[in-house]
């Protein structure tokens, strides 16, 4: 089956040369349609932008378009493969915007990888757009660059951070609501700690938002190739050291199979294959699975729930409890360009976690997500945002 | 007319909030789709690339996607504007690469003036596209910037220089059919020693294509707003200086007014209302005037045709001979993408030219070069660019 996407893909990018096209919003049939789109009428819009920059969301596609950029360095599994190979994702990303949101989207892969070079050519880039969509830009570089940016003055989300510690917390608070373990008494192991298993755990360790607006887990351990991320280890990056400030309280050492024995929840967002039935025997009762691994999750959900698992959740179409950030950031961006947004706070983000667990109607073991495809969790999410949106946002600044 | 053409055109962009926006090529419906659009299909075109970076010009939208990069510094005669307010009118360059050659381009605004941030940039961006196209960038910082970039595998034309030489060639071919005046015996006065002056002086003087394929203009003077560019001047840049190697030879001095008398041909692109009937009447026998200054011309057509005009020609989409580098870029990107040619050479250049020219069936006095709207000019000025392609084109490092 695997096997099959794959050559269906190439077959599909090839018949098609990709998957995005620009098309005209406007009539280009006679002279006078020229005088307007082009010379000389154009200089009037120019004229008023210039006169007022506001203007620019008004006379120009830039208050709905997104650019999805990247450097092609954390690429899917495929890791460092360069901006020119990453153009099929970042097509497919801008796809997914236009069909969800609504949004212009538009692949940028830029040809470099460093950090310095990243940050000001981005800068350079934003007039033409209304939000900035980070995407596949290795850790820890992620992080400076989105840190750096959020004075632009426009949205720049890191979607493979934020968009899937998003989609996680949306479903551990279903899955709350559907066993007897509340939010802030369970222990959670996150086993990966680059881009996603950080931002998942800043998230659900609530340390952007500000007290009591969410009740923060308070017990979660991030795991990288080498283990527990924990003080007494000696080779951890600043960016890995700094998690220490709010995870990791009491100090567990050792493996993954150590740490995750009487773990609540795992969260897997690294290699497939890494759990077997013993490993969740070791847990808690009835733990949650999220095995969000691709293609192959870290355990298969039959396994899982065979071993006595209580919630089984994937980042794979083809099984229940998809948790995927599809479900994420057409509503983020679409909220965000809605409200005129310049940053997307922690308070945004939270509102679109809470709204994309309320949109679930028919909550059940197998349905704590909404699907991928449900056509009104773009509109619910953006709701959410616009709503969270503050006059003046500080946080931009801070972030 | 004009103010009607003004507010229409801010009603339009209005309206429509922008001209263009991104559309899929491809079905999104269902999760087999999304299964090979996206995650876990989209896989397979990555490596692919990644294995072979040709395949980008099949597998991704590269091969037929053009970016339209401006510094928002020389924006039509409005002058430094700024990225922001150039927007509408990359937006309406990318309208019609899309209507007349149904290429995908995307404007990129740049929010820097400086050249090697242009560069650094502009190289970065790379990747995603198939050609760049350099718009209302100021000189003498046009001239460096796409020289520098001639190796980047990817054509990088600045349509401000070539388009508009093309264009001004092409009406002077016609024109020298029309008339007992062949092109080598001609003195030609351009007034404008900016970007377009400077490219269609090197044009008309062949000092980039090889002896003999054409019969280059030997008298050319430039003038700027201080008079004739002569040796004896000493406030001249180096680039204005490096046109004296091949203009003005025979070190004429003085005003405009003063080297257009005896002279053949009038070419200007700098500021309208600069010309009487007595400048005309001091040219030549029935001197080609070709006023291009936008939205009004140097001197109005009736007034030039009173005075002794033989052939006049404007900028303007409501009178006749309209020389717009409209007729000129969309068959340029169309052949060099069709070709995949890494550059645009000096060959196709002219190829254009004389192909834009031989395409005037009914030609005449007020018909020397075609509408910008025959929708049968991209296809013959494309025809004659992928002809001119070479296997190899040396000029691309050279240019």
């Amino acid at each position: 089956m695997r096997n099959d996407y794959y050559q269906r893909s190439y077959d599909l990018h090839r018949k098609s040369a990709g998957k995005i096209c620009v098309n005209l919003k406007v009539e280009v049939n006679n002279s006078d349609d020229l005088s307007l789109v082009y010379t000389p009428g154009v200089a009037r819009p120019c004229q008023a932008i210039h006169e007022n920059p506001q203007e620019a969301w008004n006379l120009t596609i830039k208050g709905n378009t997104v650019a999805v950029i990247t450097d092609g360095s954390a690429v899917l599994g495929l890791g460092n493969i360069g901006p020119l190979a990453a153009m099929p994702v970042m097509e497919g990303k801008s796809a997914l915007f236009k069909k969800f949101a609504n949004i212009d989207a538009f692949p940028i892969c830029l040809d470099t990888q460093d950090t310095e070079e990243l940050i000001k050519t981005i800068r350079h880039l934003a007039p033409t757009f209304g939000g900035i969509n980070l995407e596949d830009i290795a850790a820890p570089r992620c992080f400076e660059i989105e840190r750096r940016l959020q004075d632009l003055g426009i949205p720049v989300f890191h979607d493979d951070q934020h968009g899937t510690a998003i989609a996680v917390l949306a479903a551990m608070i279903n899955a709350s609501r559907l066993s007897s373990k509340a939010m802030q008494d369970l222990k959670v192991v996150i086993c990966g700690a680059g881009a996603a298993g950080t931002a998942i755990a800043r998230l659900l360790a609530g340390i952007d938002y500000p007290d009591g607006t969410f009740p923060a887990v308070k017990d979660i351990i991030l795991c990288d190739s080498k283990g527990a991320v924990s003080d007494s280890r000696k080779d951890l990056s600043d960016e890995k050291r700094e998690l220490l400030e709010f995870t990791n309280l009491n100090h567990a050492q050792g493996s993954l199979q150590d740490v995750l024995k009487g773990a609540d929840v795992f969260i897997g967002v690294s290699k497939g294959n890494l759990l077997n039935q013993d490993d969740i025997r070791s847990m808690a009762d009835s733990p949650w699975i999220f095995a969000m691994a691709n293609p192959t999750p870290e355990i298969m959900p039959e396994d899982a729930y065979d071993a006595g698992a209580g919630i089984v959740a994937t980042g794979r179409s083809d099984l229940p409890n998809q948790i995927n950030n599809a479900l994420v950031f057409p509503g983020i961006f679409r909220g965000a360009l809605d409200a005129g947004a310049t940053c997307i706070t922690p308070k945004m983000k939270l509102a679109a976690a809470q709204a994309l667990a309320d949109s679930v109607v028919d909550l059940s073991r197998d349905k704590i997500i909404p699907h991928v495809l449900d056509p009104h969790v773009c509109a619910v999410v953006a709701k959410a945002v616009v709503d969270s949106v503050e006059p003046v946002s500080p946080e931009c600044l801070v972030n």
